[in-house]
């Protein structure tokens, strides 16, 4: 028996289903023992969890970290420490980077590009365009964990018209893939947004009207109804409305393999923020009511969404700032990583929901989900020691200056969170503790989807 | 006391919910009296039905007579002896005539131009186009009984997509219009047709695969979608699929003002059909499979349907004869004004459904949903006296010879039928009796929506 | 052509589906002519109806006459007399009489007996005991409408557990039959009334928690499913809650003989006035809150209830005196013959909902449900003339003083109505006019279920 | 670092969600360090599992062992063998013994009794009878997992009717408790055994006919409205209809506390092997028909379930035999210990479901549902290490021959099974190996609820 590399002692680990008290045995990386708290061994480093709890390393199966590309916004550099510092020990980017990952060619040259980049972990999407069928099988056999598609045209990407969505469904079908889709129907949207325009409309509510609830209702159904009609495994990103959520539960309880997401910006803020804070808070599809945003947050607790990601999108201040006067102006998009993890822990403490909840859909799902499981998201011997030590007590108020993000602000500016992250490691390295990113470049790697 | 014009003496007169033997006496076109069998008084004509079921004159909410501009296809005088001959005495002319009707000058000069060439009655449809929300208006005080939308291209009609809809949709909501929609998703349409083509798919089973179901489930809800959103009235024309009725149904029971339309080649033909008749059945939504076809039938005589269409859309022989090497070269239409009746008199013989049920959905429900009710649809003091004296028993085997639309065929061609008009009357003048035509081309009339 | 023996001149005569102006000619008791109002002929009698709607005579296919057996509540001549004030011309008499009729004996007796009391026409229900099912079908062929049958102790009627109601489903399925069932679960009842007494609750509202609501769901789920499994026609009598309504709906969609009754009662009162009213107010099912006698209008307009009936049930004063005290010592039981066509007028005239539904919910469906349609519940050629012509201006404040009925009293003392009948006929003779019961006892009849 | 007591090596661990390969260190009975293969340390005693899968030791919810009281048939010793030879490490022994438990000294005595009689762990249930509402919270204080209650007469335990029930539940509600009941209609059931009897019917399918399934239907849906109306936590036993497990699974997605429990039974037999098996098939709700049997299967893989009880409820053969003749008059009740886990590694086996299914509704959930978890039903640091060593490939045919069970029989005899326990661990101490039970008496322990 040799000694091992670290421990976390008194730790309250939490998983999705209970929560216990244990030590974690560390070695190469990965946990090797897990003991009764009375059963303790040498081990080389020791960290006392003095009782708090642990939970897997959280992992974002939806974020955009920019980088090679768009390097004004975000940095894989960045963007993975404001990953860190908020308890994600893996992201998965987005393909929209430069250039786009289409095929299999430039993720390869991303992948190699991003090896001296990234402080945690990170999976990679491939992405979903009109003739791109026949790239999907080698990208899936290099190992995205999911193709991004949109039902309408944002940030520059084009629109999957149905017919094309049927199209790649089947050819995703065929292979075993995964698609991740964002729904809002194309034609509601322009017109919609065109409306607002028309009608002189530059304040914040202009961006909830124009981005149409009716939108994502539309474009949700047929998402699913290409999902029943191929067999293809589709989630639904970023779900908004709580009988959306209901709907997509229907159609896996027929017993079709379809998902959920959600964010922790539609529990965590409502259509009076909005009003608040304008283009700060654009993204889309919009936030709710505030009725709407109390049944998302029991629909949450429920477990009937599937999995949480963050959306992480950083758009550069003074580009938001151009929706000061016209909302419509800005980009769509929040930076999101540094913060989803200390919404929902105040959730949590505000009795909204559970750290088991929580685990599930921030942890052990979107890791099964996206095929990383139990390498990711799992406190199991054998497993990558990727965690997260919970201060459920720290109170703590969001503020610009902090921010990791290279956008440098976040929409949460000013408000009291309660709870966050006090150590987090990526496969048995702190990368954050003590309030600081601590973790270097290079030291996070790709994570392939495991088979 | 003055004479009366007519007597149909002992009729069975038939209705939604009921029968009873009775005389009805007309005087100026109207029944001016309904009376017990032995109650009698003079009449200038008598006509002795002799006990045979008399029901309203069928009203058609959907047809395409062609008249001006594709005469080659059909003229409104041949269109509307075929109507006469099958038992209706009120057909609803679509807007896709030449100039086709998006605002109010063409309509009027339609109704101008077809006065002295309707041999029944007719009413008349405005059309929507991305950019007429404008001319609605107008079209709907001069009387147009519905708007007719397309989601997808089709006869060459630009398919409005969903911002288009929900724009008019509000409009229409906004002077209680009323809208009828072609549902089927123009991308999946235009990918899977494509598809065929590049498979090399000519033969009739690739109109059924390229017309996807899929396409019209998912314009479907769409439509409903924005149908709820808006509180638009809104019909979904010829359903083809049992689960779509019962969700428009449901829709209607949480109180919205949607419906549907059936047609009687749903319930009569079925994709064995298809495979026989190759370009004769190509029409869109294409049949369904026997089984599907069934369970049609039971909807039908559940009451799920809300009315019934024929969308008799005649097609020059020649053209559908392109079809005969590649379905997918025929134009979809096909002509059923003549038929209609016969065919659901068959399924009434048969026990397939009942004749109140029929003239529910091919007498009363149109006349009430396109606002013609109680002049048409109805056999009633007061009302025009448009009736069908059936003949239950009458065997024919059809055959293209006799038929009277312009195109000269009809896909039914061998089939025999059990049922069929004996008698058929528009407001108290005979049009069609002893097998033939007698009608004169301007007796019909011009009816605008009532209010 | 003979003179007709009566004429009501210019009608608006008013169905389920539509109103329109006519004349309507009575000879020997039906109606015979219905004409145009410009076509007039010679009649011995001419009633102008100046334009009133005109409405087939109210059918009632659930009442408590109390004759024989019970004559201090009621006799037969001032029930009957009471309904043709109320502008019922059809009653149903419950079988809860001395003796009772659960076998064809006392029917036939009942019959006899009644011929000479009857102000109006009369069918008749028999009953359903654990031990009669050998007698149903020689009732049945005597010609009841329904056998009535109790989940509950009642009345002191025995309750019917589910296992006779198994048995006496499926002998009332095998000959056609039908059951209106009384549905409210005993066991609940039974230990909520005496939880009641055991807490010393006396007031009104323990009325309203005694005969719980859970009860009647229960009850009502399991008629459906004992419904479901025989296939019988059996019908939810008093139906209070809105989602049991609606339950049954689905149940009639999956192509059962299901139907629902619902009663003036629960669209009139409310708990609220339950508080107020006391005994008075106590029959069972209770009313229900205000909130749920909203959507019960709701749901009432919406066509989701399929008839209505009065449940007329009298009560000696004396007897609903004691409950002044403790509202669980008065007996259950309100009368509503003359009240329950203002009622509903009253909610016509204050938009709840149109006089179409009440024709369909008080004269169309019970006569067709009950087979008496369409001699009773139409104005057709061929049918008996029962009709009431509506004075739908006419104000009145109800009070005890005016009461027909024996039992001297209304709960609805003090409330003002708007609409009411003013004039009422029996096969063609008047038996209410000028605010008067003309009608003698004796001209009404026994009207047997039709073939 | 003191020496472990014992180590299972080359665990494939298999929770509910994964699988993982592990080294289990058990001391002082629990799991004390769970380590990764390759990590090893000093044991007293060493077990190699071989990469066989390893599982939480089965805990069921429900079982009769019918000591003391009725020994004739088991007794605690036999019981808890055939469960140590099934792989059930915990069972939760019924109220129906003598004294029945349904106050809370029986309840003592039983647990004083039982504690030198078992070989593996037992929980145990309190009874529900209509007079002992005021007994419950002492026998929840002193640990009972739940109450049972039956809606029939069975066993010559008396029916709680719905009002009983009702009650019941409130005064459960009241202080967290949780039911458990047997929900079958006694009226139906009643009436419709009694109807076999006239009939004449002694044949195997007379117990299917006879405990209808119309009784379980209507029994669940009462059952599910008492839930609601209280809030009462309560499960369904023995759900043997998939639409009854759907009904079940919406109420909880409503947000009530309600969950149901199948048995091994209803996926391995069918009402072909109880017309073959007669009296040894009966139980009830009886088997269903082939097609509903696979129905359930497919429910069971998705998780429609929550948990799986044996109702071990073994009956003396002789008892049995009388069946032969006349099926209904044998006992209801079959032994399921030493067969249920068997039973369920054959479907998986076979493809039906997966291990990961089965260790939710044998393992955890059982133990979630009743309160045992983590001490029970998970393999964790800390929790009781029982355990089952599984041996996938070993196929064996079932014989009466073999039976532990007082009993002596098996309705399985002749059925080859794949898959079973080959080592089973109660909190570290071996039960039963190389088919051998070689626990000892008195070793198992009563386990009370957690808080």
């Amino acid at each position: 028996m040799k000694e091992f590399d670290a421990v976390i002692q008194n730790a309250l680990v939490v998983t999705s289903k209970t929560q216990y008290r244990a030590n974690l045995y560390i070695s190469d990386g990965k946990f090797s023992a897990i003991t009764a708290p009375e059963t303790t061994f040498p081990a080389a480093r020791s960290i006392d969890a003095g009782g708090k709890p642990v939970i897997p390393g959280c992992v974002d199966g939806h974020s955009h970290l920019m980088d090679p590309g768009y390097t004004d916004r975000e940095t894989f550099i960045t963007g993975t420490m404001a990953a860190a510092a908020g308890g994600y020990t893996t992201v998965t980017d987005h393909h929209r980077t430069i250039p786009a990952v289409y095929s299999v060619e430039p993720l390869l040259e991303k992948i190699e590009y991003l090896k001296d980049r990234a402080v945690v972990d990170f999976a990679l999407m491939g992405g979903l365009s009109p003739d791109n069928q026949k790239e999907l099988r080698a990208m899936w056999d290099a190992g995205v964990t999911s193709f991004k598609g949109f039902t309408c045209n944002l940030h520059g990407v084009q629109a999957m018209h149905s017919g094309y969505l049927l199209d790649t469904f089947r050819t995703i079908a065929s292979f075993g893939g995964r698609a991740l889709i964002h729904a809002e129907d194309n034609g509601i949207i322009a017109f919609e947004e065109e409306r607002m325009k028309r009608e002189g409309r530059k304040d914040p509510m202009a961006h909830f009207e124009g981005r149409s609830k009716l939108a994502e209702e539309i474009a949700v159904q047929t998402v699913l109804s290409l999902a029943k009609s191929t067999g293809a495994n589709v989630g639904i990103a970023h779900v908004s409305q709580p009988h959306l959520a209901e709907m997509i539960r229907r159609v896996q309880e027929e017993g079709y393999p379809v998902f959920s997401e959600t964010e922790p910006h539609y529990l965590s803020m409502n259509t009076e923020d909005l009003k608040r804070l304008g283009p700060w808070l654009r993204f889309t599809p919009p936030v709710n009511t505030p009725e709407m945003q109390e049944k998302l947050w029991e629909l949450f607790d429920k477990g009937i969404f599937d999995t949480m990601g963050t959306d992480h999108c950083p758009i550069v201040k003074a580009d938001k700032e151009k929706g000061l006067e016209d909302v419509l102006e800005a980009p769509c998009g929040i930076p999101g990583l540094e913060t989803a993890l200390k919404l929902m822990l105040t959730g949590v403490n505000s009795g909204k929901t559970t750290l088991n909840r929580l685990v599930a859909c921030m942890c052990e799902n979107p890791a099964k989900i996206y095929g990383l499981y139990p390498k990711k998201g799992a406190i199991q011997v054998g497993t990558d020691a990727d965690l997260v030590i919970l201060d459920m007590e720290k109170e703590e108020t969001l503020c610009n200056e902090k921010v990791i993000s290279k956008c440098g602000w976040t929409p949460y500016a000013g408000m009291t969170v309660k709870g966050g992250p006090d150590t987090v490691m990526v496969r048995g390295q702190i990368v954050f503790a003590e309030g600081k990113v601590i973790g270097k470049p290079g030291w996070g790697a790709f994570v392939p989807r495991q088979s």
